[in-house]
């Protein structure tokens, strides 16, 4: 057995796997009890000890993956992922990056690559994307008009809500999302008393599109999914009857041939 | 090959039609650019300009469709569709039509009857509306009688909200969208303290019939769909059995036309 | 032909349905233009006649009917659904029942039983009905008990939303719509630190059960709706496959009688 | 009969069973009554009688069951649920534990074991629960990391909703719900104006998953139903015919034992 062999059967061993997630969760948790003021005075630098220690023992996976499988490591896109994911904690956060530093929380997202039933749920969320992209262009679309609409008719009454395009975006997804809309428009109608029927059709245009995106996604999903009992049922029976159809023929097969001279 | 023959081979090549989209999409983004005071100043020039060649381009094409397709051009609803919207933006837009020019942006629509995946999407979601006329009918109906009652119990009370009949309609609406109803119900009982049964009342049925809405549209989306692989396969084997049976039939009827011959 | 035939040929008659149909519209439209101070002052006395001349048809109308069908008038319900509504409209209003007047526009709902396709839209809702029992019972109670819950552990707190049993159960309607409840949460977990498992653990659960209704609707539904496409063309070949097996049947017992008598 | 087997069958009387139910609505009707401060003053002995006398029903009726089943009582979850909801009520709740003087209510709870339907309808929403277990548990990491990160991003900014870890959950929880997200995004974009990505980001996110557990769900429950009517037309078509076609082989079976004999 090659090293290389050697690597892989230590890396796919389901204790090597449990131990990972293992890893994985502990940092979560660490990294979630970074945010507290508290935590961080009394334990502080144990926190960051074991952050510092997970990081070292996913960069070990990493590369040990990268020289178990070497070239068919970058056909697997969840090891990319892992390895971006990774490659965030590495970049220096110094004084104005400290985004980078809140994103460090995102490697808790490999547990979604660890855990193998997570990894076929998010697949599948995936794999349905490509179905709606038609009608998510549609949605983006009508917002996109609707906002250049709002804009050009309300940003002169209500700048805080449709002052430019943007502004007007970040309004129009709210009121999809039946956040607040109601105010919202009374404030416009003081001054504008039809913009009532702008919201309205916005309001019905936009909901029957996302529901129809729903649609997709469940008619998608149905589809997809093997056939129920009954249909299975269905299919057994229908390969009994072939089979004792086809005995049939083989018969008649038989008769046929042997009659002919049984009668001479 | 005629001049109208050509021109129609123009108007179907790909590198035509790719070309439409692109100056569709160019035209969307330079009508939003023109939302901004900034952009305006720095290169209002620019935009009107593209937004003008745009136009014409728009105006020729549908002058060469209409050249090319003669009578067949008006038996396609999309063409309608493209000449309405075309037409919006050749309406002198003077002070008071400044709704007009903002109505400019529905251009942005022509996407739609170019691009032939979304062409598809909305008359799917048209052709879902004549199967959902009488429970939207029944919806229509549920809420203006609401609306009648709304103004004549409440309308001294909240006028703000209840005043008249319209009014009265778009609160109903908004409650009916689950924004914000719950103070409005409250202001009300202040002084009717039996409100709370109008209002619940209200949005459990209109919840029930747009939850009705909605399924009638899956259940409509569901039977559409082509058969599943399971549906398909049991097709296929039927068709088989279906051939097998024949034949069985036929070498019986051979059998039979023979042995009272063969007996003799 | 006696008088009761001849009564019923003009009520099944189609020019008679639609006059009634007419009047329904009309008249809903009239008691919506009461609801306007302005068309009261102006056209009060037409819109009251019009009202009268209404009604007057409605009751010409059902008493015909109950004269045409005599005790079978009793068997179908929406002769009752009729007969209630066009009652209210005869019970004297005085002053302090000002809510029957409002209640005059259910009027309008006679339209539900006189235009066909919306009798089976109302018909096929309130058929779903019995199936839900178990779930609307079970949402019910847990509504019930949460309310309990709220009124002996937050009322002191919040009275406003708290105070008793039935002010508790509005407020927790409205929570379960998803109404605000962010605001009242905050409210009582000022005093309460913990009361955000209270209200996260009602919000799941109302979520979940509503949803579950919600699926028992779209199940049944499903199974109510006739056969697809793809299941009625099965359904068919399966019918001739039958037939034909059948044949074959037949001619195999035809060559069983004879084969004996044929080789003697 | 032995005692074992008397009480038995008075406990599956369907009298008994009744009586139960009544016992545990009347039971829930008093500790609803025990929240109105006016009925406690007026018969607030009675209500307190009542409660104790349900309360040595319930005891009397699990030590029935216990002696008329003996181990097999512990097999059955439900009355794991009937003893720990009569259990609560049997602590004494002196000052601090007032919660579990709240709590007592839950025996309404009885009410779900006690009606079979309920039982059915509550073991179908659980036994629907291992199936989300995936979505669920990506939704509950996608929520926790959000929160991590807005703790960070947001503490400061917005105290009194990212302060710290449970803080940033609970209002992330609200978000996800739809309550009132956009002040919020607002009240942190005057600070971060680029934080509409991240509210926007997580909406989308925390939809598209959530969906997806619903659209679970729905498929899980239609493949669980039981076969359509067409579905079981198709069932019984085939089973008859297969039968025919036995019928058929057989006969064709005896043609070919006798024809050589016959012939011979």
């Amino acid at each position: 057995m090659s090293a290389q062999e050697r690597v892989r059967a230590v890396l796919e061993h389901r204790f090597a796997q449990r131990a990972i997630i293992f890893v994985i969760v502990v940092n979560a948790i660490t990294i979630g009890c970074e945010t507290s003021a508290y935590l961080m005075e009394q334990i502080g630098g144990l926190l960051h000890a074991v952050d510092r220690i997970a990081l070292t023992v996913f960069i070990v996976e990493l590369a040990a993956r990268l020289f178990a499988y070497r070239k068919s490591f970058f056909t697997d896109p969840w090891n990319w992922f892992d390895t971006v994911i990774v490659a965030i904690a590495l970049i220096p956060a110094s004084g104005p990056t400290s985004v980078l530093r809140a994103l460090r929380i995102l490697r808790a997202l490999r547990l979604v690559s660890a855990v193998p039933s997570m990894r076929r749920v998010v697949s599948a969320l995936l794999a349905a994307v490509p179905g709606m992209a038609s009608i998510i262009g549609l949605l983006v679309l009508m917002i996109y008009i609707a906002a250049v609409i709002a804009t050009k008719l309300f940003g002169d009454i209500v700048p805080e809500r449709f002052d430019d395009l943007p502004r007007s975006l970040f309004t129009l997804f709210q009121i999809m999302t039946g956040d607040d809309w109601g105010n919202m428009a009374q404030e416009v109608m003081q001054d504008k008393p039809w913009a009532w029927l702008f919201f309205i059709v916005y309001i019905l245009m936009s909901t029957f599109v996302a529901l129809n995106l729903f649609i997709a996604v469940v008619v998608n999903a149905m589809n997809d999914t093997e056939p129920s009992m009954a249909e299975s049922r269905t299919q057994a029976e229908l390969e009994e009857m072939k089979q004792e159809l086809a005995a049939v023929n083989a018969k008649l097969d038989q008769l046929l041939m042997r009659e002919p001279t049984g009668s001479r």
